[in-house]
């Protein structure tokens, strides 16, 4: 029996590991879902998905520079999405946090695609799960555009962020360590700030609100039994769900 | 310093987890080179490409059964292909062996792209390595192609293949393993076929022709001097190669 799929997209290239990773995490959620509906899991039982990884300018600092001749990520995204809008996309994620500032204005644009919103799939992840607050690791963009403070917020749940050198050293790990192919220095950077938000607070629910973060954080070496959430994995469930249709249970 | 780079396509789905990581594959290989050159890495360094993912019938059954109720493969690749020319790629891997038994098909549909090939790319490697000869674990279907064969031979290589019923094996840890998410499976049928194919040839060189396989097995445990070439990984680098431009050493 073939069941009814939608043709999805994923909008990445911020950066392109991420966007293969988000692929990746994408077609496990597929395979799971499938296996999981009592589906036959071959090749042509998946549904059709598109990736763009375009070279778009960075988001962070066209958000913290807003002069006139700073590249702006907004244009690029806009024509690499008409474009999958064109190949019969019906469902959209985009594979990056700070993206997201933009979502309102992507979504507002092409208004037939349904453009999924990281952020508020994780606020009702976290929601669904009983978690009252969380700590968020992500990038200067992403906490000044308060995507997650405000989809947290939304759904009743206090989102904490690290201090000012904390962020700093965060951006650090990502554009020196990430993006640079320097695993070992991202994590080193990225488990100092975890640790010092999670004492500060007393969290037990930490989000990775970048793309890049969960490549180079798969555990916490000094607080273990804290839960570690990563948006990319939590969109790509999301997508998949959209893509394989309503849930059968 | 901004370099040329042309926009790649990549044709998966055959299956989705292969493509996926074909394009992580491609990714990390375009990070390698662009440091190589000397290049900073970051998002914007990269070449643009797209991948395409869609339910296209399966490969090796068409290749056996010719009748005409038969799905073929030929008319949704060449509708992907057709999409991919429109957003402006020009050079084009496919992921998955046996769909290159199409590959003339194709690059004659679409004489301005340029069409990589798999097995020719493998050939290239092997010769410029030293190698003589080579054994190779694939598909029913990209036995009966010939594909590997005669890219070998015609770069002055001998291609040993296994036995019948070692190919049998190897289908129903591709199909009842891989594809259907049982790795353990299908690590069993993989090693027990290499081993037999390497003690009857005295192989040194074992080519792992189908894009599922590697995913399944990393080293093998009676032979682990023999050395294990991934065909994906070798056409990833080649599409990274045409996608970055010329190599400057």
């Amino acid at each position: 029996m073939r069941r009814q799929t939608a043709v999805v997209g994923i909008l990445g290239g911020m950066g392109p590991a991420a966007g293969a990773d988000f692929l990746r995490l994408f077609v496990d959620a597929c395979a799971a879902r499938l296996q999981h509906d009592g589906h036959t899991v071959n090749d042509q039982a998946f549904p059709e998905h598109w990736l763009a990884q375009l070279p778009i300018p960075d988001r962070t600092h066209a958000l913290q520079d807003t002069s006139p001749g700073t590249h702006q990520p907004l244009e690029p995204m806009l024509q690499a999405v008409g474009r999958l809008a064109a190949l019969g996309v019906r469902h959209l994620a985009i594979a990056c946090n700070t993206a997201h500032a933009w979502h309102t204005a992507i979504q507002e644009r092409f208004p037939r695609i349904d453009v999924l919103h990281i952020a508020q799939e994780v606020a009702l992840v976290l929601s669904a799960g009983g978690t009252v607050r969380a700590g968020l690791l992500a990038t200067e963009g992403t906490y000044s555009s308060g995507i997650y403070q405000k989809a947290l917020a939304d759904t009743g749940l206090v989102c904490h962020i690290p201090l000012e050198a904390e962020r700093s050293a965060l951006m650090h790990g990502i554009y020196k360590g990430v993006k640079a192919g320097d695993l070992k220095l991202a994590n080193r950077q990225f488990q100092e700030v975890a640790s010092a938000l999670i004492d500060r607070h007393a969290l037990d629910v930490l989000v990775l609100g970048c793309t890049e973060i969960p490549l180079a954080l798969r555990e916490l070496e000094k607080h273990p039994q804290v839960q570690l959430i990563d948006p990319t994995q939590v969109l790509a469930q999301a997508l998949a769900d959209k893509a394989l249709g309503a849930c059968s249970d």
